[in-house]
């Protein structure tokens, strides 16, 4: 079914790539968009809050956005978190998302190993945070590594044997506040030694706002690491990867052009949509500014400073 | 000075890829090898040694060759320890070989920086063992980071402002044991935040015998988690970038020609030698099997199994 999914998405674009230059969002261009599109496919981080704080509007404008009989979803590349805990991020915040409108790397990754019929005898090493444990643990895999490996230490001594499951079939790697050299040599082992195991990269992005005020290193970070120790280039799950939206197109029965990606980043969001076949609106609430903006390469559709321009413009 | 070195090198050498298959080690090829150097420049981990063990025969053919007049000396991509201190490993194992016998990439790193006139106002981070910090502070640098920031955390909170020193103007990235989040975002900073920040990389082996039993992560592990988050590609200094060779050539008054490199690697012994001009001898003590030397690329000039061959077959 997935394949069938995948070829109708692909056929809807037949050249995903746009060089002509993004629109500034204005009341009659926003006005056509609502029009045009049956889904809001949101990122979170820089579109919906920084670190901990909701932007400006976002409420009022998600809730005018349902009461027009939008579609809702929530796409992120953050993996630390499960789509449980998402659920109750958006609940502490104010706003009532359910579980099923997000759509988060780190079920990605355990959705991947589901589709292509990953063995349930195997296990899954992660490198990264409980959201990518609970999601494989969730969908019936035996995962083991990530915050739990986060004190332990390999033993720097002659005659030292690194002793690591040989059933271990996939390492996950994303975003690890607690990466060491232990869950790097265990990671790299598996992958290097046992025969056919898969490299998964719930993401690659280089750096994300973990904190309000600054940008951090990423998920790119680690999967940097692990494809530096094992010459070997992973399987990205999250965006710009269109892995997810085959569960978003079965899920919610729409053709990819009748959707809105609107996201803070060019190389994962907009690229995302763009790869899918989806209109784009970029927002210069996160990481992305009108300076780097006007390098005509890889231009969204539309752009405007945040997400709650679309309630003040309609 | 170093500029005409250079220069005087490439012209040495039109063309450094080799086609030609190795030659297997024999009594005639051996002792033509031997008439036609002047100097044997020795990896050391899989050829001197395994872990903290020798390898069978090294003493006595180390005094072999001193015998005959060769000069030796010991280019290695580990950068954990600084030339004091693989002097001092040299002495454990019983082998009489003084500092200025011996490249390490720690060494390289402060070079690179001398060289380039790096200003001395500024300062240096390490991601990295104590090799690079003593190296870099017996050239006259400011370092820090390194293993004294192996214990510290950053904090992932809310509002959070990770601060690091804006003097920064080189991050010196290898292998380190003692890997985690706060090196990594403080090097990240410093390479996307101060203005002309250097990304250095003593080398970016994948993996290495840290243990004589098993190849664990190398500073290529480390190396690829900082280009992931900065997106930036590093210098190299260690092989199998010639930038050591420029010191290599102005200490000794040789040519390239006359030198012959003998390592474990194809990847970094075999292509430094190569890239240099020099005679390239493979030995299959260390991490290459027969069966990747098959590969017809990348080929050395000749191979055999242990350095000690040379003198059994002499």
């Amino acid at each position: 079914m997935e394949q069938g999914l995948k070829e109708a998405m692909e056929a809807t674009n037949p050249n995903p790539s746009s060089s002509a230059a993004a629109e500034l969002l204005n009341g009659v261009n926003a006005k056509a968009l609502l029009d045009s599109v049956d889904a809001f496919l949101f990122d979170c981080d820089g579109v919906i809050w920084k670190g901990d704080k909701l932007i400006d509007g976002i409420p009022e404008t998600l809730e005018m956005l349902r009461s027009k009989g939008k579609k809702l979803v929530f796409v992120t590349n953050n993996s630390t978190k499960s789509r449980i805990q998402y659920a109750n991020k958006f609940r502490t915040l104010g706003l009532s998302v359910s579980q099923d409108e997000i759509f988060s790397s780190s079920f990605a990754a355990a959705m991947y190993l589901k589709v292509n019929q990953f063995p349930p005898q195997k296990k899954v090493y992660v490198i990264g945070g409980e959201g990518i444990v609970q999601e494989l643990q969730h969908a019936g895999f035996t995962a083991f590594g990530g915050p739990e490996d986060g004190e332990k230490r390999a033993q720097w001594k002659s005659n030292c044997l690194f002793e690591h499951d040989k059933d271990v079939g996939a390492v996950v790697v994303g975003l690890d506040p607690d990466i060491n050299y232990y869950k790097l040599q265990y990671g790299t082992l598996c992958i290097r030694e046992n025969p056919g195991c898969l490299f998964i990269a719930t993401n690659r992005d280089s750096v994300g706002h973990m904190t309000d005020l600054q940008e951090w290193p990423g998920a790119g970070c680690m999967v940097g690491a692990i494809c530096g120790s094992t010459e070997r280039e992973p399987i990205v799950v999250g965006k710009p990867s269109t892995f997810m939206m085959d569960f978003l197109l079965q899920k919610f029965n729409l053709s990819t052009c009748r959707m809105c990606m609107v996201g803070d980043r060019l190389d994962t969001d907009i690229l995302f949509g763009q790869n899918a076949g989806c209109k784009t609106l970029l927002v210069l609430s996160g990481v992305t500014t009108k300076s780097i903006l006007d390098d005509p390469s890889n231009q969204p559709d539309y752009y405007t400073n945040k997400v709650s321009d679309l309630l003040s413009l309609i």
